[in-house]
Parts: C-alpha cells; structure tokens; sequence
C-alpha cells in the first residue's frame, strides 16, 4: 500500500521513521514539501502530483492549520483515497464536511492522531459507542498548559518563567495562544463531542484559558486542597448535549491532579462501562505518530470510521452547570465576596461564567476563572 | 449470530441483559446450570446439548475456576465453535493450550473480560504491539487488595475491617485468599505477560500479597511520601523477561497512589508510545459483561485474536530487582536494621526477597514487606 506525507515536520517524519522501521507491505513514495526543502527523490511540491497519483491509497496530512490542509484533504477523499490527519483545526472546523465526503467515496477518514496525542482516545469512544451511550467526557488535552500549570506548581515558577521553559522544549509555539487561551482543548472538544455523542457539534462553545493564572492563584486554591488543570469538557443527557473549556480546581485526591508534564488524561462515563480513564503523551514526534501510524494499520486492515453526525440533540449550555471562583479586582456580576479580590459565582453555566469573566476581563486584565468541579 | 452462556452467575447475568437490551443480529439462546436451578427455557444442565449444537457459534464461559471450565472450553474450541472467557484462573493456567485449539479448529479464544474487568487492557496491549515492542507492564489489577488498603488510609479502618467491608460490599469472597495473597493478580500478570511479551510466561513467579498489612504499615510508608499497592509487573529486554506479584510503596504524586475503591489502573511502556495508562472498574457485573461482549462485537466483526507465544524469551528474575522494605521481629537475610523491626534489603532480585520474606514469615508469621519503587 502506497503512502504519502503531506508535511514533513516532526509528526510527518516520526510517521516515515516508524513506517519505513516496522511496517511489511505499505511505503512512504510521495512526500509533500515546500520546494526549497526538497532533499529526497520521494520528495515533491506539487499536491496534484500525488492526488493525481493513482497509486498513491492513503494521504496522511501532517501539515496543520486550515489552508491549504481543508482543500488537500477534500481533494484527496474525492479522489478515493483515504485519509488520516492528526490536525485537529481542520477536523474541528470542517468534520461534517470531511465525513460527507468519505461515505459518498467509500473511502476512511481516521483522525486518532487530532486528540489525546499517543493515547488511543478516538478508537476508545468509538469502542465504548459499540456498546453504551457515553454520558459525559472531559480531559486534560493540552500537554504545555498541563506543563505551565505542573511548572509553577512544583518548581515555584511564574506563568512567563514556566511557559519560556515549555518553549525552550518545544511544547509551545513562539506564540502560545492556541495551547494557553483554550484554543487547542477547543477543538479537541468539539472533535471529541462529535464522536462521543455522534452530533454536529457546535463551534461556538465557551472557552477560557489559563493565561492569567498566577502562583498566588494555586496557592489559593492548593489551601482549600485542590489543584487546577484546563479541561475540556462535554455532557450528554436526555436528547441535549453541552461542551465547555475551562480551568477546573479538582481534588487533589484525583488522577487528574496527579498529570505532571506535558501528558494527557481523559475520561469517558459509559452506561455500563463507568467511568474509564486513559493517560499517556499528549503530543511529540513518535507519540503522534505512532497514532497515525495505528490508523494506518486499521486502513490496512479494512476498518473503516463510520462518523454519521445524525443523532439529533439540542444544544443546552445548562447542562455544564456549577460553581466558580473569581480573582479580580471588580466585581463579577451576581458574585459573592469571598475575601480580598476572591469572589463565588454560584450556580452559572459554563456559557454564563464566561459572559461574567468578559465583563470582568475588560476592566482587569488579569482576573482570572476557575470552574469548582 | 446464536450465542451459549455457561454459568450465570453476576457475569453470566450482566452478558445476557447487555446482548439482549444492546445487541442486534444475536442472541443468547442457550444457558449452562445447575439442574435445579433451570428457570429459563433456555437453560440446560448439560453441556453435550450446548458443545452438540450446530446453531451454537460462541460459548461464552462465565463459570470460573479451572475444571469443568478447562474441558468445556477445550471441547468448545474443538467442536469449532469461538470462546469468549472472564476466567483468569482457566486461561492463566491453560493459554498455550487453548490457543493451540483455536489454531487448530480455526476459531477465535477471546480473553478480554479476564483481566483488567472494564478496561480494554488485553485490546491495548494488542493494539500497542502492532507497532511497538512493550518494554514492560504494571498495574493495581486487583479491585479487593486496593479497596481494603484504600479504606485503611482513609477511614482508619484496621485490615480486618476493611476486609470484611469488602465482603459485605459483595467484592471479596468468604474465603479472601486469592485476593488478598495475590493469587488473583498472579494469574492476570500471566496472562498480560503472555499478550505483551508473546510468550508461554512461567507459572511460578515471586508472588506476596497484603495480608499481613497493617494501619502502622501505611503510616509508616505515608510518613516516607509514600503509599503501598499490589501490583502485578513485568519487564522484557534483550530476549529475556521477569514477571512478579507483590506489595510496592510508589511515591504520593503517582497515578496509582490515588486510584480510589475497587478500581484498575494498568500501564504499559512502548519504545513509540511511550508510557500509557489504563483506569476504570476492575470487576463487577456491568463492566465485566460488557468486555465480554466486546469480545462478542469482535468475534461478529471476524476479528480473531492471533496468540503465538513463539518468543525465544529467557526467564530471568534479575530484570525486576529493587530495594525492598520489612517489617518483622526477625532479621531478613542479607537485610540493614532501619529500626525498631524495620529493615531494609538492597538490589534483590523479587525471587530472592520473596524467599527471604517465606523465611521471616516462618519465624514471624506477622511480618510485612513491600518493594521501594
């Protein structure tokens, strides 16, 4: 079975290492690259090269980001090929798009590799739907805010200090926007919301990050014994669903509390399954390869994702319902004083919440918002 | 696809409500009891009539322990028909056989519900060797050891409260002894060693339990920053393989210092994926049944598992050596006094420790040891 890469980054060479190192029977012969890094005969900057390639049967893209990752991909399903991605924006923003396009092929669209890194999370909610309705799931997605957060619990540093230091390591961007605003958990929810709960999931979700977080913060919350990590969140129940990204304070008597580095932990609740946890590396070369590489091997194998998005369910932000803590210097609307720039808002949804911080945000850049779970 | 279940018991039980509430396309129709206890038309006594009838494709045995379970699966596999089991006893026992058989008649031995309960451990470990050689496996496999030590920590209870909590909670036996002196968790190590480093694993390895664990123990350990689990092990390297059962303090900020109640958590590392955990109900009736209708998914999906153990491994107990801690009246063998009745033994081997704790044990039948990790 021909192969070929589009992008030729960390991810796309760990999946040529582990490709070319142990897999009988399948190859990597074309490689999409800019045309001034064209260094191997298998190497091309022309993507019509290899869609028009009719030996080419799988296209893994490894390139991330929207443009031209969305076009490569369509381009590639309608020409019956299949594909396996670990870019979890354009899944995110084009999944519905995407699934249409794989049935009316009769091709696979795998997407193990876009959430949870290593982790085998997809193939576990689609495993556990096999069998029961998944109630809820929530995780810790993103591995450089678990690093920042880890950083400044055990080493005393401060947010800038323990975000340069995930980016001497290469866990964060030069800009780190999209791992410490929400934005990278965002669209591992909305991925994981449509495959658990089989549903469109909406991209409009409330988002918070933990890009104000301070030491003092912790320490606060260390006191009342507990520990905060930025969840991504979704509930299913009776026909509506609900999804959220947050800073959540847990017990320190939990797993989660317990994710140091850059790993991930995430959690399904089954009807009969309970509640199943799996932890592992959220990101890196030969992680996220091996992911991909998995998908390979299903295609392989025959198996094919049936993603249908055709259950119908409302969408009701209640449903994430609790309470938060503020620290700020005004006064979040409907907030209780809870002592010198704390505050308690009780009984908000997710959505709610986020409204107050905004509120918040545009007079005190630097409040900040944690979900009590 | 028509289904028999021998023994219904919780397990037999939970199989027969999730197949009939969840499972289009088959159906139990035949059920192995005792002769008076035949409530259901389609409950025989006799096992002839199940293995005899054609429209049988999968047996499914829930009955536990090792005969008649040994013969019934054997003629089970002979007379072509797919095995499902949960027994850990049977399987730990008899793999290499069993395995044969499925060879030989061109069916499926399918073994998910045996370890692990809920979690897809067995499909993991499967999944993981596709791609990686697992360098090593563990895990808190036993929900009873880990529910009695969690409920002395956290309710002050003594063993033989915790213990009889357990029982009354329907999660240990009358008679404890295969859950407290590891006997549980032996066979379940043998069984993922087999999976996990394709061999036919040894059945005599280093196996101590927690019997003799004490309130004073814990505190001890606690005061150290640590907490005490049994777990089962497993280390291969260089064409050579180690497997042990036994008591191991692991630091408070460990995963597994904080898996609460009767519940799992098994890890295995690969050279690709790293470090991977697996959390969720160790047993009971809803997770067990729904592994083994797992199980029934895959086998109606013309999944079969592929069992060798054709490894060239040499058994080596070097592989798994520690420092270990006791807690006894009389001096371990080869051990430093830490001190009143606390000694330390360095680099042994778990063979060795264990032959120097059936030593102290026969002087001080009282005495306690754990490995350090």
């Amino acid at each position: 079975m021909d192969i070929a890469i589009l992008g030729y980054g960390t991810v796309g060479k760990g999946v040529d290492t582990i490709i070319s190192a142990q897999l009988d029977g399948c190859a990597v012969t074309r490689i999409l690259e800019l045309p001034d890094r064209l260094v191997d005969g298998r190497m091309t900057a022309s993507f019509d090269e290899i869609v028009g390639d009719p030996s080419i049967e799988v296209v893994v893209e490894c390139m991330g980001g929207i443009e031209p990752a969305r076009s490569f991909i369509a381009r590639s399903l309608s020409a019956g090929k299949h594909v396996i991605t670990s870019n979890k924006a354009v899944v995110a923003a084009h999944f519905g798009e995407f699934v249409s396009l794989a049935d009316e092929h009769r091709v696979g669209f795998f997407i193990e590799a876009s959430t949870g890194g290593g982790i085998p999370w997809i193939a576990s909610i689609e495993k556990a739907r096999r069998i029961d309705a998944i109630s809820s799931f929530s995780g810790i997605m993103n591995g450089t805010s678990n690093f920042i957060i880890d950083a400044m619990l055990k080493d005393g540093s401060d947010f800038g200090e323990a975000l340069a230091r995930a980016q001497e390591l290469g866990y964060a961007e030069h800009d780190p926007s999209a791992d410490i605003d929400g934005i990278d958990v965002k669209n591992k929810t909305i991925i994981s919301a449509s495959v658990a709960f089989d549903v469109n999931c909406i991209h409009s979700l409330p988002v918070s990050g933990i890009r104000t977080i301070t030491k003092a913060d912790l320490e606060a919350f260390a006191a009342e014994g507990c520990v905060v990590k930025l969840l991504g969140r979704g509930v299913c129940r009776d026909g509506r669903y609900a999804v959220a990204v947050e800073p959540v304070a847990l017990p320190e008597d939990s797993l989660e509390a317990h994710v140091p580095a850059n790993f991930n932990l995430v959690t399904l609740v089954g009807e009969t399954i309970g509640e199943l946890k799996f932890y592992g590396q959220g990101a890196g070369m030969l992680p996220t390869g091996n992911a991909i590489v998995q998908d390979v091997l299903d295609c392989i194998s025959g198996i094919r994702p049936s993603y249908h998005f055709d259950t119908q369910l409302d969408y009701d932000p209640s449903l994430l319902t609790g309470d938060y803590r503020f620290r700020s210097n005004v006064a979040p609307e409907g907030a209780e004083p809870l002592g010198e720039r704390r505050w308690l808002l009780r009984a908000a949804s997710a959505e709610t919440a986020r409204s107050v911080l905004d509120h918040v945000l545009s007079k005190d850049p630097s409040a900040f918002m944690a979900a009590l779970s």
